[in-house]
Order: structure tokens, then C-alpha cells, then sequence
């Protein structure tokens, strides 16, 4: 029985394949008028796969399966554990339901756009009125111990709840606005017109490329293209893509977005190859493969050993722009703290800030004690409390993100998981490579890149995220390295 | 029931757009170890492609809706009567033999090249003996009339039979041996060296790209692409894709690869969408496709009246290349005739006495009057008898071409069935647009697009290749007009 188990797994991982391809390829190049047709194909097969997933003959296997796991091996009793993870969550929601909420989140992406650019609020909360509704009734389906947005956290975050989630963050809201006053209050000023240097696209590209070769992306098992918002995908263990876009007066929107998307690209790459073809097959958590992507972008991208080795090339590769610059003018602008309205542009320090509104907000929503109609009010308000700043309409407000009108409510804290879970790990790589800014400093990744391999990649959705931050670090979530890091870097540019 | 059906076969539309792009990925700029995990999940989808068309859902919607047929509209009509035909194919090939022969050809494909490259046939002869071994016991399977070659003909020219081809074929042969001899024995020179010219990648392909907008190609439902071989896809109406390759000093490799892959495109971009997600929204034969490509790469790409227009412009391209360069000898060269060794590099006139060396043989081997082990004794007498060239080895010879190892016996034909309907087609376009050179010599090409258009890409398969060029000419299949073609060309060049 386990043999037919995998044929269907695999048979249900080949859909995804199919499925990632097609929408990879409408981000990247598809021509215009393919859209429609496509995007049909893409529900069909979306469809079979569903079926596949919550079909009768899934159940039994689970059932039959999971009653005989001792004689299962490690792996085997995982993936069916993943498998019915899948399944009582999909068969909770009444299928008709569920179309509904599909039509309706389809028809609230293409509004919520409208709305955005037309800065009309009006326009979009009804729609956000009944996603939101739609969410809390999906909450009750599925179920939960303690809080009601518990259960959203878990579809991203395996085993996160509220509970554990909101001292952490308190904690980090704290000490984040702490440093912030104490940089708002230094006398400091920053060079920041390094950034808006105007560097041609492809060589822009060549170098992004050149350093996702620098970190071990593999690109006999990956591409890099061209989108208009930069993403990653993992297709099969073979063939993980990512895409960036290129500012031409501003080359830190492709170098980053090339190290944050090859960090999760890495990722997807370096999966045991035992797991292939089973539902383990990719990042265990989106907490986790935030970590990845923002180890390589921020703690190592953005570190002084890093460019004590690239600076030099940069120098040589754009000496037009660079030739004549200072190092440190150069480091200090890739760090420069700032309270800005958007997120996606936010620095490393004030990130988090948005990231804790969202999820009060999030929170909030969800049992019920702030209303859709109040929150352009509410996020206001919040812009104005912590980060010192407030909207001048909501298209830089409480329309800037896509992913409400998409109902991916829990999605948000795992962008700051990915922050707190990436201080963690590289310390604990610190303790067990004592050498380890020496090696950055002589552009040897590969060291990081094999730890992370080694330590990380290699499980897949084999560990949870709490065995896994706990077999790498320890301990449990720990906010303390997070914050440590941040008084560090802050103290070392600000003095603060 | 009718709507039902129609769920099912744009289902199954479904699955043959999403493999298509997969292939065509695999193809254009999938990394490297993609491709064994891509290939399986093909595998599955076109397997699960397989049990759709032959399921018994399918039989009793066919069986039921033929019954019916006088309540149906044509267009039900006709894509019920091919999804039969697809059905009867399928379900005739017992399942065992089918992944018997699937598993030999995908094998014998890889030896084939390997082979290929070491001049090497005993390595290839025992798969080829297989395989067509396999496809005699196919045909007896699928039933013919007349003669057993007839059944592999249908397949890619339905309704196409070895009686019909042998003396059309034959006249073809005798008369243009006898203006190749009369080439021969004229004493000529033509100064080929104009075609090798040194001219850069990217501005090669930005000349394609012109002259495929020029053409008509839909960029917005199409795009172009490099690839080791060119070629098109037709992935749905609003997206079928192209590729060519580009040779740095032979510009005519990209040029008319442009053009010929362009001429399939545009067939494919114009089928009515009333035929959208039916079997019928596609060429009517391969015959009928390769007409379209071969219209736009000789008869339109190598006329006068069309350098007429370009030459001009492609001077004031590539100013270094043809500034000073004569527009004779430049359409003079791109028409030389020159009997050689290898198919793909063939001129128009001796194009077709390649093909007609593979239809003689692959008759020959299915009737069962040559066997695999004379293949290469044939193949080089026949070289000599038609072309005067013999092959110093197996690899310029019997073992140049892809097909046979995939088992494509009956689709050689197709290339010179193309310039025969090329021919028949475009002379009903002169009579009913007896200005067709004044345009071509304006660059109004869009005139011949919709000429096209209207007369045949609409109709995708809603016609049979017998009904549509009796539609569109007044008659059946007629050699004169591609012989009395070739005679004026080369009247023209040769004074023959």
C-alpha cells in the first residue's frame, strides 16, 4: 500500500510541477493574450490535483497507513502525515464554499489593484468586508485551541499560535522602537545618493548573476529572469527559477532581490533528494524559508565582512559609479535607518515595525474586535505611533499590499519569523565557525551555504520548524538574538 | 450530453497546452537538470491525457452524439468525429505493445544520436528493425484499404493514400531531374559567399522579429525564442511560440527559419475561436502546415518581388554586410540549387528528391520488399540515382534524420505535400488578386496574411485537407502548379 501512497504523491507533486511552470511562465514572458486560456488550464489542473488530494482513495491510505506506522519508515510516516495535514484541511471547507471564496478573492485581486492606484478605499473594504468574514468562518471549520488566528498562523507557521507569538513580538516592538528614538535623536547624517547611481540593466543583471554564483546557487538547476515583482520557485529539485527586476538608478532593488530570492532558491535546491516526489519536498515553513532568503540578503549581504570582499569588484565592475566612492559611505547607505509608509522599501531595523502592525491588525480582525471599516483609521494611527509617520491617502497606507485581497491572513509574520529565525541560526553557525567573518571576508559562501545545507536545506518539510530551530540552535524561537543583532549593527553605524 | 463532451475534450485541450509548454520550456532554456524530473511529469500528464481520450466515458459520448448527429452543429459534429478517431487509434494498439514501443523509441532516440555522431549504423540498425517490426503490426491493427503504408500516410494526411501519391511523386521526380540536369549541364557560376557574411546574434534576431511583424505574427499572442532546433508550438490561440537559431555567418539559417516557423505560427494564431478547446483547433494536416511554412519561406521569401521590398531595408540593416552589395546576386544565392548530402540543407528544387528517397524507402520497409539491413545500400544507390552525390559515411546518410528512431514513418511526405498545396494555393491567390506582386513589392504583406486567413487558417481541422483545397482551389491535390513553379524559377535564374 505504501507504493500506491507514493505513485499518488508523486502523481499529485507532478501537477504542482505543471502548475508552477504555467505560472512561472506568465510572470516571466508569457505573451499577453495567452492569459485567458492559461489561467483556465491552470484551474483544471488545480482542480485534479485537489481531487487527488481529498479524494476517498487518499483517505484510506492515511488512515490504513497511519494505523500501521511503526512499520513505516521516518520519511513515509512524515509525508502521510503531511498528506492528511492537506487533506482535513481542504475537506473542512464545504467545497461550494470554498468555489466561492476562490471567485471572490479572483474578482478582489483586480479591484484591490484599481483601488490602489485610484486611491479609493470605498472602492475595496466591501470586498475585504467578506474575505474577512470568509476567514472567520474558516477558522471555526478547521478549529483551534486558544485563539481563532492560531489557525491561519498554522497554515504558514506549523505549530505557531498567538500565544506564543505576542510577548516576541511586544519584546521586539519595544526594543525596535528604542533604537529607532535613539537614531532619530543622534545628529547623523547619511550619504544615501551612493544608492542612485545610474548602472546599465544587463550589467546589472551579469552582476546579480555573478553573485548568486558567489553564494552556490546552482544554475544548471535554476535560471534567472525578468518580472516585475521578484520571486522564487521551486519546480522540481532540478529546476528552481528566480526573477528579479532591475531600477536603473537604483542597483540595490536587483542586487538584493537577487540574494533574498537565490537565499530561497538555495533552499529548494539543496532538499534531500530522498523526499522527492513526496509532499516534504520543499521549505518546511514560510517563517523558515524567509530565514533563508533574508540570512543572505540582510545579515550576510549587508555586512561589513561582505563587502570587504565585493566592494573591491563592485569598484572594478562599475568603476564609473564606484571608481572615486568610499567604502564605508557605501556600507553605511546599504544600512541607513529611515521610518518610511512602505513596507516593501523599509530598512532592515523599521521592517519589523510594519511587519507587527499587519499582524495586530490581522489579529484583531479575525476575532473581531476591530471592524474592516475602521481600519484605514486604525492603520493610521499605528503608522503614526511606531514609526513617526502617517499616509497621505491609502494607496501608501492600508491598500499597499496585495496579499488581504488574496486572503492571506497569517501570512505576514513570517517575514519577521524569517528575521528572528536567520539571527538564530547564524549564531549558532558563529559557535560552530569561529572563522566564519574571515571566510566572508575572502568570499568563501560556500561554507555558509554547505551549513545551511547541512543544518537546514537538506530536511525539508521532514522537521517541523520548532524541531528544526531547535535541533540547529538549541532552543526554541528566541527573539533575543534578533534584537542583539539589531543594538549591534545600529550601535557599530549610529553610536547608538 | 453535448456539453458534457465539450467539458471533457477542453479538458483534455487542457492537458496537451500545459505538456506543450513544458516541452517547449525543455526546449528554449530549462536548466540542465531539470529535465528528468520535467520528463516524468510529461509522462504522467499525457498518460492521464491517454485515459480521457480512451475512457468509456469517451466511447459513449461518441457512440451517443454520432447517433444524434443530425441535432449537433458541424463544429459538434467534426470534433466528435475526431475525438473517434483519436479513440479508434488508441484503443486499437493494445496497452502492452503501446508502452512496449514508447519505451523502445525513447531508447532508440539516444542511440539514434549517438549512432549519428559515430558513423555507426550496426548500432542503430537492431532498434530501427524494432521499430519497424512495431509499426507493421500497427498498421495491421489500424486497418487499410490498399496498402499497409497507406494507414501511417492517414495519420498525418488523413485521407492521403499510396495510390494517390505514387504517380505524383513520380511525375515530381521525372520532372525535376530533368531541370537539375539541365542546371547541371548550364554553365554557371553564382557567388554563394554573399550568404556568409559575418553578422551579429542580436541583431540577426532583431531582423527576424521585423520581418515575422512584417508577416502578421501576433507578437502579443506569440513570442520568439532561441533553440537548438527551430520550431512552433501553438499552446493555445492567444500563444503560439517560435524559435530559430542563429548561425553568426549564415544569416539565412534565422532568416527563413524565422519565416518558415513564422508561416506555421500564423496558422495556428487565426483558427476561428469558435474551434477553441475542441481537438479541431489545430492544423488540418501536416501537409496543410507545412504549406503555410513553406508559402512564406520560398514562394514569398525567396521571390523577387519580396527582396524587392527588403532588400533595401536589410542593406540599411547591415550596411557593413550588403552596403555595397548587388541585389541580384544576393536573390540569385539564396536560390542556388546544389544537389547535396543532408536534407535540412537542401535547396527548394532538390529538396524534394530527399524526401522522395525516404517515402520510397519507408514504403519499401513496410510492404516488407527491403529490409532494415539494406538500408544504407539503398539509401546511398538512390543518393547516386537522383542527386548524383554519395555519402562518405552513414552519419551524411541513412542516419541523418531524427524520425525513424522516434517512429515517425509516414510524416516525410508531409514536406513536399507543403510545396505542392503551397503552389496550388498561391496560384488561386494570384487569380484572385492579380496585383498580389505590386503588394509583395510594397511590403503589403498583410494581404496575403488575410487571404490566408480567410480561406484557410479559420477553419483549423473543421476541414479535411481533401475539402479544403478543393474548397480553395476548385480541385483536388495538382502537381502542375508547384512543377510549373520550379520551371519558372529556374527558367528565370538558370535560362533553363
Amino acid at each position: 500500500m505504501i507504493e500506491a501512497y507514493r505513485q499518488l504523491v508523486k502523481k499529485i507533486q507532478g501537477y504542482e510541477e505543471a502548475i508552477g511552470l504555467m505560472h512561472w511562465d506568465l510572470r516571466t514572458g508569457a505573451p499577453r493574450k495567452a492569459a485567458s486560456g492559461r489561467s483556465e488550464v491552470i484551474g483544471m489542473l488545480s482542480g485534479e490535483m485537489f481531487q487527488l488530494q481529498t479524494s476517498d482513495q487518499m483517505r484510506d491510505f492515511i488512515q490504513h497507513l497511519l494505523s500501521t506506522r511503526d512499520k513505516l519508515s521516518q520519511i513515509d510516516v512524515r509525508a502521510v502525515e503531511e498528506s492528511e495535514r492537506i487533506y482535513k484541511q481542504s475537506k473542512k471547507i464545504p467545497q461550494d464554499l470554498f468555489e466561492k471564496y476562490v471567485t471572490l478573492t479572483a474578482e478582489a485581486e483586480s479591484i484591490w489593484e484599481e483601488a490602489k492606484q485610484k486611491h479609493d478605499w470605498e472602492q475595496f473594504a466591501p470586498y475585504l468586508s467578506q474575505i474577512v468574514a470568509f476567514n472567520k468562518q474558516f477558522v471555526e471549520l478547521w478549529g483551534y485551541d486558544e485563539h481563532p488566528y492560531d489557525a491561519l498562523l498554522d497554515m504558514f507557521e506549523p505549530g505557531m499560535t498567538v500565544a506564543q507569538l505576542n510577548p516576541i513580538f511586544e519584546q521586539l516592538r519595544v526594543e525596535t522602537i528604542a533604537i529607532l528614538n535613539k537614531i532619530n535623536d543622534v545628529n547623523h547624517s547619511l550619504n544615501r545618493s551612493i544608492r542612485k547611481k545610474k548602472i546599465d540593466k544587463e550589467a546589472q543583471m551579469a552582476f546579480s548573476t555573478y553573485m548568486l554564483e558567489q553564494m552556490g546557487y546552482d544554475f544548471d538547476a535554476g535560471r534567472l529572469d525578468y518580472s516585475a515583482h521578484p520571486f522564487a520557485t521551486g519546480l522540481n529539485l532540478g529546476d528552481v527559477r528566480i526573477t528579479t527586476n532591475v531600477i536603473e538608478d537604483d542597483f540595490t532593488f536587483a542586487l538584493f532581490s537577487s540574494i533574498h530570492e537565490g537565499g530561497h532558491a538555495i533552499y529548494e535546491q539543496n532538499i534531500s533528494s530522498d523526499l522527492m516526489g513526496t509532499p516534504l519536498c520543499t521549505g518546511t515553513s514560510m517563517g523558515i524559508h524567509e530565514s533563508q532568503s533574508r540570512l543572505w540578503e540582510n545579515q550576510i549581504g549587508r555586512s561589513r565582512a561582505f563587502w570587504k570582499k565585493y566592494w573591491p569588484i563592485m569598484q572594478s565592475q562599475f568603476p564609473e559609479a564606484f571608481g572615486s566612492e568610499d567604502e564605508e559611505i557605501f556600507y553605511r547607505a546599504l544600512n541607513e535607518v529611515k521610518p518610511s509608509l512602505i513596507r516593501i522599501e523599509a530598512d532592515e531595523l523599521t521592517y519589523n515595525l510594519h511587519i507587527l502592525i499587519r499582524y495586530e491588525i490581522e489579529k484583531a480582525l479575525i476575532e473581531g474586535s476591530i471592524s474592516v471599516d475602521e481600519l484605514p483609521r486604525v492603520w493610521d494611527e499605528k503608522y503614526e505611533a511606531y514609526l513617526g509617520v502617517r499616509p497621505s491617502h491609502v494607496g501608501e497606507g492600508v491598500l499597499q499590499d496585495v496579499h488581504w485581497s488574496g486572503g492571506a491572513f497569517g501570512y505576514f509574520p513570517s517575514y519577521t519569523l524569517g528575521n528572528m529565525y536567520a539571527s538564530q541560526f547564524i549564531s549558532a553557525m558563529y559557535k560552530q565557525i569561529p572563522e566564519l567573518d574571515k571566510h566572508i571576508e575572502n568570499g568563501e559562501l560556500h561554507v555558509i551555504t554547505s551549513w545551511l545545507n547541512e543544518n537546514i536545506h537538506q530536511y525539508g518539510k521532514l522537521k517541523s520548524p520548532v524541531e528544526l530551530i531547535q535541533d540547529v540552535t538549541g532552543e526554541p524561537l528566541n527573539p533575543t538574538y534578533f534584537i542583539q543583532y539589531l543594538h549591534n549593527k545600529y550601535n557599530d553605524i549610529y553610536g547608538v
